[in-house]
């Protein structure tokens, strides 16, 4: 948990106690080497690197991210091996930019259809390293990913691209689904989905060494048989949605937003000058309203505009007075972040540096 | 409406057609010329200079904005009339930035009490120019803002803190709910209310000159009475919420994403490559899901993650193959403006210019 909010902070800012943050990224490396899953960490939660270089200290193989305009800030900074999950449609300025990318870093791309593996293809056809390719597998979420039995289309039309085929991947983004015991199950999806799915490459002659899963909600969970690399993301901070989910307690927030308290209109509701803008407006069925207010865990956010939170109080709570500094953590760390230029890191309540969100809006 | 996408575009981007752009600018124009009230619109859904240049060549008294950082970056585009149109609580940082803001342009600022005003004033005590005050009035909102009755001496304590006390103003932000025919309702509230607490402050013995109201779904139904100044924001762009509102029609959109289609798991469902990170993830019980898409008015984003819009067609339509461009419009544009560094400017669908979202994340 934050310990404190710098005094004379300007609100609202995002901010992180690095003590935390760095307990949290301890946690996971611990369970990674426990269970004996490499970790490739999302960097799309923090897009910001001196919180990749304390995953990669800790032991982290490469980083995972969702745009080449992520990768490209990365390899920027020095890192070396990432993978973009993400089925990327490589045409016209993209093609050139993985192709750009294939020459300086170990790079790994997902295909989740022959056309789109074959595009991949051609875009880095010629590049001096191989490119690496995991088949994306659908293990029960429905967003993207084929059937693990059609991973074997998917990974032939790669190889014969000339990408270097090493396994499967999948979200089992259902983790975040139908109330909080769906993360156990998740996690079973995703074993089953992925061992069926590498069975289906190596079946057509290819190799299936990288079985890659899921997410924060059940790094903790899954029966690690066949799965040999996870790529949570939301663990380095958490927020609301993991308190909810279970998968984390408030002990173990490491961002939140700081808020001043700008009016209170009312007995039971004050409103703080943390908006959409700055937390997002991301709801899950789990959390009740647009975020959790550590000092005030029965409040609730009930309504949210783009600088504005409404708290409503259970009755009997005392309405912190103008002025009041006050923590939200958000529903959904990963929205936020990118909704800030800078982190503002602290240690005891001391703010001890500041860290840009680098890869912000980096979406293409 | 967008014309067509530009050729080649990197997705996923947000683009707008300057020509649906410039002319929702003039019908606003000539709405208020001939309603007899004055546009100070709102800057928070374009944050981009040249947007703003338009709305004062066509007339535009001033601009309002929502935040210190946001007034900041008008100002140093020349623009010289800002309404900081929220409750600020102006403490340490804030309280210089307010004070050197003051000597620059002619500032005006809102509070809902007294505490608050006083703080304003003891911001900019000294500048060389009066700094403009408007009580905020809850015209039925029930976000920030005092009861009508109440103006009077929030009013007060504005006038003895040194502040140039000019009027009210209210957002009744509650013709965005309760359906579409809220509109109306809330248009009626608004006349009321400011009408009311205008009166509240002339019996007090102080100025109510400046009677500032709503908003892009009720600037065309006050009955403008009273009302003397308006302030939308989204009428530039409009988006899904307000074509579900009525407020415009599709062919008003002068602003969508730009999307590619990256998957196609199954024969009445696709992937776009628009996820939270573009669109935002406002929802409202008008919009069906998280975008209108002009080509497919019946299709439905059912679901949104932060990379990935995932739609669902209407039995018999027929999906567009992997690599195509659509659009989409976004629930809130204000939402997905903030999340982009530039809007790509189009003209037929040409590439004419990319304007930088300026103030981008002044949050604070």
């Amino acid at each position: 948990m934050i310990s404190r909010l710098p005094e004379g902070l300007t609100t609202p800012a995002l901010v992180v106690d690095v003590d935390v943050l760095e307990g949290n990224i301890a946690r996971m490396a611990e369970a990674g080497r426990g269970g004996g899953f490499a970790l490739r960490p999302h960097a799309k939660t923090h897009k910001c690197p001196p919180i990749a270089e304390r995953q990669r200290a800790a032991g982290a193989v490469g980083l995972t991210v969702a745009t080449i305009g992520e990768a490209e800030v990365f390899a920027g900074q020095g890192f070396t091996d990432l993978f973009i999950a993400y089925p990327l449609w490589a045409d016209g300025d993209k093609a050139r930019r993985l192709r750009r990318l294939a020459e300086t870093v170990s790079l790994r791309l997902t295909a989740d259809s022959a056309d789109g593996a074959r595009q991949l293809g051609a875009a880095v056809r010629g590049a001096d390293r191989p490119v690496e390719l995991l088949v994306e597998i659908d293990s029960g979420h429905h967003r993207t990913g084929v059937a693990p039995v059609d991973a074997a289309a998917v990974g032939k039309a790669a190889a014969d691209a000339g990408l270097d085929v090493r396994g499967v991947f999948t979200f089992p983004g259902h983790g975040y689904g139908y109330g909080p015991q769906a993360r156990a199950q998740a996690a079973r999806d995703e074993e089953r989905a992925l061992t069926e799915a590498a069975e289906a490459l190596r079946a057509a002659g290819l190799a299936a060494d990288v079985i890659s899963g899921g997410s924060t909600p059940t790094a903790a969970l899954a029966d690690q048989g066949a799965v040999n690399e996870l790529r949570p993301g939301v663990y380095v901070f958490n927020d609301a949605t993991q308190i909810a989910l279970g998968s984390c307690t408030p002990d173990d927030l490491a961002l939140v937003a700081a808020a001043t308290v700008v009016s209170t209109p009312a007995p039971d509701r004050f409103v703080l000058d943390t908006g959409s803008k700055v937390l997002g407006t991301d709801v899950t069925p789990w959390v009740t309203g647009h975020g959790y207010l550590p000092d005030f865990p029965d409040a609730s956010i009930t309504a949210l505009s783009e600088h504005h939170a409404t708290v409503v109080l259970p009755e009997g709570t005392k309405t912190p007075p103008l002025g009041s500094r006050i923590a939200v953590a958000p529903n959904h760390v990963c929205s936020a972040v990118n909704l800030v230029d800078e982190l503002v890191i602290t240690r005891q309540g001391e703010i001890v540096d500041r860290w840009a969100v680098a890869a912000r809006g980096a979406n293409a």
